[in-house]
């Protein structure tokens, strides 16, 4: 069969028995399930059994990307990641099966290009690996020089020495120590999976994976399929917000966002002024990521100028998840949000929900936790090597809210 | 008139006045100068008027490339700097005239694809700058955000991050605060121009130059070229020695290179079973680098695995640098070497140098400086930042050995 779009290809890779096992895509799952991510669940849905404990090494990660990626249809980057999140979400520990759908810079088009629409991962390695992904191979390499060592930032910047146009998903420690609700970071700037996707890769002591092929993807009407792209990236660049996006990512728009996110403990024109654009303008470094294709260029990254940070950068979608933390936790410094972003990031763990948490924990035992940095520093430490309440808290809302006996549903982000 | 080879093309860009004048390169020049190398040293020679100070203004800098780089031809790689050094190299404190080559990942072949041959940087930025070198277009752009913030590693990657096949030349704090020996990394992992190149680009306001172009490179006989190429690829690939340079860099020959440069400080045995090959392969990490159409890949990289310095990863030419430094420094765990070393490389200092004057002030003012690990990350720290005794060890060689009382020439490195 001829594809096009699709590479045509799917890799079942357990980790428990090293066997690699690529097969072909159906035509029928192709007509069936819409895109990459129709295909992802179908392929949970075949492989994953039910009750299977999220960390057990039978719980199933689909990883995978569309049939636009690796084409120049603009704004096809998105890497698509499916499984059963171990985030305890109801007091029955039930757990849900999620998807988490990001931007790649070149993840997703080096899968493509590599031979491969969908990764299967099942098992568990006996010691840390990485799976390196090339032109119709994958290997299982060892990682046990990167996990518990390298942070997501410093893996990424490795392999990216080895090849500067590899795409690359990784973990950090959040990940390795399998806090709840660790993500794995992709080509430097995508967040996948704070739903724990993150950690279930640490459960099956798989650090990261790298992609890179020379294959190409093949579209069945070249000329109209180019009309098409070039058309709509006329339209794209047509769009008034786009300066917008360039400046501060995606939801720049304050007037219009900020509404919707302003959760109301301090005055709005409080958080406007110490929050708001400008604030974030000064912080802004050097430049945008772009995803593969993309021309929005929407990813931003934010800077320390001076002071004890001083150099420290930091990548992240939009202007408004440091500004939503800072407002949460009373932090007057934008410098000092960036340094608990770039903790965040670097181990792999979800900024927002750690955010929310160090909340919680100081507004209900504030004389414990006195609500300034450097308790949300020792405490984001110990969320991620899980040590003390560190412990609790890397089990996320529903344990810490037992823990520190509140309603979760009740808890009110008001003035205080 | 065409041109094969070489691109064709040389750019004057003077720091001072933003100016920035691109001209042909003559055929007299091709013809009478052999390759990069003599071009630089001719340009020089028209540029630069006698007695100039290094560190003013008009002292002149030509980086440049030969006509086989950006080929694929093996080895073609390097990139070649000339300027008057900063070096205090005698008591009248004249000042060489000096070149540095040295092998770049993608430097040069990007200089050659961006459209030129060498570049004539003269002048002095107002503020901090760096230079970006597109298809026959040069920008002069602010660094303010990078000078003082970021070191040589993280100003690569933040470039590398924008466009990950720039060629990227950088100095760190060590060439901002005009250390004499300061050079400037190419691509991560080339050492260009150890008698202060890097303090004549710091002394410019100069912490970057970036390269990318795809104009690519014409060869007069292709058929004849590709095959003369492949002839020689074959040669090298056949040399027996190939692997062990792959092993520990490009001097790995212990066998051969070590009496070379053994100091007679502690008995040979000792300094095999301490610092020889065996040491260093558990310390290697995870890949060499090679430059632009080379195929041995000798610079290799060393890593901590575990202590306070765990994690640390850096970079250099071969193991019997940081063998021969711990040899004169005394230093027993070859991970402090390579702390060491990675300060050097991040600030831009000569690893060498600085290992040798750290031995003498040690050596020869015990008491105030203890020869041990504390002591040497101190006089790093101090040199690089110029305070204290730094200031004076920073100016080199002439100046410590006046400061100290001590002959150079009759220094011996015997046994202690």
């Amino acid at each position: 069969m001829k594809y096009f779009g699709f590479a045509g290809k799917i890799a079942h890779i357990d980790l428990s028995s090293q066997k690699i096992r690529p097969f072909p895509l159906s035509e029928t799952y192709i007509s069936k399930f819409l895109g990459g991510y129709g295909i992802n669940n179908r392929l949970f849905w075949d492989y994953q059994a039910p009750n299977t404990d999220p960390f057990a090494p039978e719980n199933t990660i689909i990883l995978g990307t569309g049939p636009l990626v690796g084409t120049l249809f603009p704004g096809a980057g998105k890497v698509i990641g499916t499984t059963k999140s171990p985030i305890i979400a109801t007091p029955k520990k039930l757990h849900f099966i999620d998807n988490a759908v990001v931007g790649s810079r070149r993840f997703g088009m080096m899968l493509k290009n590599a031979g491969f629409d969908h990764l299967i991962i099942t098992g568990r390695a006996e010691k840390p690996v990485y799976l390196k992904i090339t032109n119709d191979e994958i290997q299982i390499n060892s990682a046990e020089n990167l996990w518990g060592i390298k942070d997501i930032y410093e893996t990424t910047d490795l392999f990216l020495h080895e090849n500067p146009l590899s795409g690359i998903l990784a973990i950090g420690k959040g990940g390795e120590k399998l806090v709840r609700y660790a993500l794995a970071l992709v080509d430097y700037s995508g967040h996948l999976g704070k739903f724990g996707f993150g950690a279930v890769m640490g459960s099956k002591n798989l650090k990261a994976i790298v992609t890179f092929g020379t294959k190409g993807v093949k579209v069945a009407h070249p000329p109209e399929f180019l009309k098409l792209a070039r058309e709509l990236r006329q339209k794209i660049r047509a769009v008034p917000l786009l300066k917008q996006f360039h400046d501060l990512g995606i939801t720049s728009g304050w007037a219009l966002q900020a509404p919707l996110v302003y959760e109301g403990n301090v005055p709005y024109r409080e958080w406007k002024k110490k929050f708001g654009p400008k604030i974030w303008k000064k912080h802004k470094f050097q430049h945008n990521l772009a995803c593969g294709g993309c021309i929005v260029a929407c990813r931003t990254d934010f800077h320390v100028p001076a002071g004890p940070y001083q150099g420290l950068t930091s990548f992240t979608g939009h202007h408004f998840l440091p500004a939503r933390v800072a407002l949460r936790l009373g932090i007057e410094d934008p410098t000092l949000i960036i340094k608990l972003l770039d903790i965040c990031n670097r181990a792999g763990v979800c900024f927002f929900t750690v955010g929310g948490l160090l909340n919680w924990i100081t507004r209900h035992e504030t004389d414990s936790f006195p609500r300034e940095i450097s308790t949300y520093l020792d405490l984001l430490e110990k969320i991620i090597s899980k040590t003390d309440i560190g412990e609790i808290a890397a089990n996320g809302w529903y344990p810490v809210s037992q823990h520190l006996e509140i309603d979760p549903d009740g808890f009110f982000e008001g003035r205080s």
